[in-house]
């Protein structure tokens, strides 16, 4: 069998386009209604996805009335939504995304261990750093950590989490009900991590997790964030706009990764294309202007201000991007803007139309036939291992991909005509983790 | 009608006797299994019961090898535990103990909300202040903090949950296609929060949940306790033994809720009794015994040593408690025991030996006719408003007590043969709580 290639598929709530809340049969009553994630879930379980993926984000963007009003703010929460999704699947792999800024790794160790029990074996984490004062300011804060000082420490973070999954050898427990021992204390570990940022404990109160470790994502592209994700992640989601740049992105995502003393297929890389798919190109070219035209062009100015972190709203939107002070929020999507900015006639207006369509991910418009022959190309390019799909609308963007598109990649013998395996290190060709204290 | 009693199905995972898990038919695998804790909350629904009642800690309690041999000391994480069970459940409310010492509140405000919105108006959370260092050391603290310090911060922390719920008003949220209009900025308040312990920004980012506030439990015995369970607790899970004593603390508190300026049946006060139940009084006794019989004398003592804080393996079993030295810990069930204590004859066997029974319940022998009998006579008396029922084992002593006290209770007319509302304040008989930002 040839290589085959790993398929998840991003939710952000009602649809990963701006205005894809907007398009006619998008029922948004259901944001906050588990049958509307139900249906999602079992979509991507239908169309044998490797996950799910549930972005997040832990305050409200409230700097712009603009993007408030006219954007979904709202995030439910992906530990409770993912939990209760897990009694309706069987085999889709269920990752959460998780800021190491404002939380605590005792409870992250024990949710996610407690998601893999509930699965399976199917939890994932997609660890983030938190790069908002607003978010800074809900927890006791009152601006986000330096750049630098977020990595340390989230390096320091999955450096627990690790410990604590580890921290009940297998086997620990017995529940043997003739001698009354439950366990063996002599397997259970306190981890005694003392760092810079997080000292703690444990042991963790949950036994050792079905895949040991859940599986760990990693979506930073800033030079902290690849070096952190050499180390500690068993996927990249990565933002690429052109193949050779993406294959530029693995060739050297794949040295980091030998140099961090891994194996180099153990860090799966995954850009995030946004399909938009008709039966014709034509179609198509008609669904993704209807979904450009629903975007406000105030929301357009307000969003780009909130990616670049500087207030754009006052400048003529038809003149160039002004030079920006420097800023420590996210800085993978502000520099793509800055590196665009500096193309002859690019405007703001230009910028923000953009950035809406996307929000930094690449768009791809056509027929399932193109869209396939997309991902082919650079599934046997070197650029990936396989995609994170951000249906521009919900439910039917992605229906519209499983129906259509899916069927396509196993045609060409590209993707999974079913699941394999249960756990989602199965899906993804991982083994369980070792426990360290067994070897 | 006449006034209708309230219950509680309290889960400690195996059962609520520390040595519940080596019964027959206990089905020990079941422990970090959903299909376990869903036929637990399926029985408690069958039983017509307001909720169920999930317990927790947030360590592993180490000091003694002798308990963490022989008790079961993993605690499946009631979050995500009960988002799953929202699934399979209908009407059942669903509560979360969560301790305010060593979460944020934006995150429990947030989970609690969505656990509110997944099963529609269910969610209820026990709110209790952690007392151990063990705990303390899993979030990078030394030791936890002061009696007085746990109950202040919990203090700001209920506020800040309450303010977080209302930082949506009810109707913020439009969804208007046409006009391309999500939500109302107006009508969407941060909340600025600064406390001596915590300071919250706000808004929350998600809407106000369908209970307006999820229900809020308290536990704590202590007069801290108390005075904080009078201004913000809708259930009381007190600790009673005898109905003087309860009669007596029933009444205090409802002055207490007064003079918080409340109605005096907001709060509902539900004791935890341990029903040990039979066919016959022979049976429910030998029942009774061979729990007793199932636990090691080793354990007894280090269980008793825990609770009160200092280290008894070394006295004589069968001698007094000595004098013990000052403790920042749990309060409740140490005084119990201290008070214990002066009765003449009590020896550190037979105060073990009470407090691994019960845990510090109230232990009830007997026929289905004889538990309805106390459990009428203690409503009736102006003892409580409901039960927290402690299985000493599950699934089996939960079905017993769904399948044979239930039915009397409801013979007799004290207890609801079938729900009728569908939030968990329909079934508290609590109105919905008003938006504080639109009186």
């Amino acid at each position: 069998m040839t290589q085959q290639m790993h398929l998840g598929a991003f939710l952000f709530n009602l649809g990963n386009h701006i205005a894809g809340w907007r398009m006619p049969g998008v029922p948004t009553e259901g944001l906050m209604e588990f049958e509307f994630y139900r249906n999602l879930a079992e979509t991507a379980e239908r169309g044998k996805f490797d996950l799910i993926f549930h972005s997040d984000g832990l305050g409200i963007n409230d700097s712009y009335d603009t993007v408030l009003r006219h954007t979904v703010a709202i995030r439910p929460e992906p530990l409770t939504l993912l939990s209760a999704l897990s009694v309706v699947t069987k085999r889709v792999g269920l990752a959460a995304t998780i800021s190491t800024s404002y939380n605590e790794p005792y409870h992250i160790a024990r949710k996610l261990g407690m998601l893999d029990f509930l699965s399976h074996g199917r939890a994932a984490l997609n660890l983030v750093t938190s790069s908002t004062d607003q978010e800074a300011q809900n927890f006791g804060q009152i601006r986000h950590l330096s750049h630098a000082a977020r990595y340390e420490r989230a390096r320091e973070f999955v450096d627990i989490l690790k410990l604590l999954w580890d921290s009940w050898e297998d086997g620990a427990v017995m529940f043997d009900k003739e001698s009354g021992r439950v366990a063996d204390p002599a397997r259970i570990h306190a981890i005694d991590f003392r760092g810079k940022y997080l000292s703690v404990r444990g042991p963790l109160n949950i036994p050792r997790p079905p895949q040991g470790h859940p599986i760990i994502i990693q979506a930073g592209v800033s030079a902290d964030g690849q070096d952190f994700a050499a180390h500690v992640a068993d996927i990249v989601f990565s933002v690429e706009r052109s193949l050779a740049s993406a294959q530029s992105f693995y060739a050297a995502a794949q040295k980091r990764v030998v140099a961090a003393g891994r194996r180099k297929d153990a860090m799966k890389i995954m850009p995030g294309p946004l399909p938009i798919i008709g039966r014709t190109q034509a179609e198509a070219d008609a669904k993704d202007r209807a979904l450009q035209d629903l975007v406000p062009e105030s929301l357009a100015v307000s969003y780009l201000s909130d990616i670049v972190q500087h207030d754009l709203t006052h400048y003529p939107i038809d003149g160039p991007l002004p030079d920006l002070p420097a800023s420590n929020g996210e800085m993978g999507r502000r520099q793509m803007i800055l590196d665009e900015a500096n193309v002859a006639g690019t405007t703001i207006r230009s910028l923000a139309v953009k950035m809406v369509q996307n929000r930094g991910h690449l768009r791809i418009v056509g027929t399932a036939v193109k869209i396939a022959d997309f991902m082919e190309d650079w599934f046997k390019k070197g650029a990936c291992d396989g995609f994170n799909i951000l249906a521009p609308f919900h439910p039917g963007a992605l229906e519209e991909f499983v129906d259509e598109v899916v069927p396509e990649l196993q045609h060409r013998g590209l993707f999974r005509k079913d699941y394999q395996g249960i756990t989602l290190r199965d899906h993804l060709g991982l083994p369980r983790c070792n426990d360290r204290n067994r070897t």
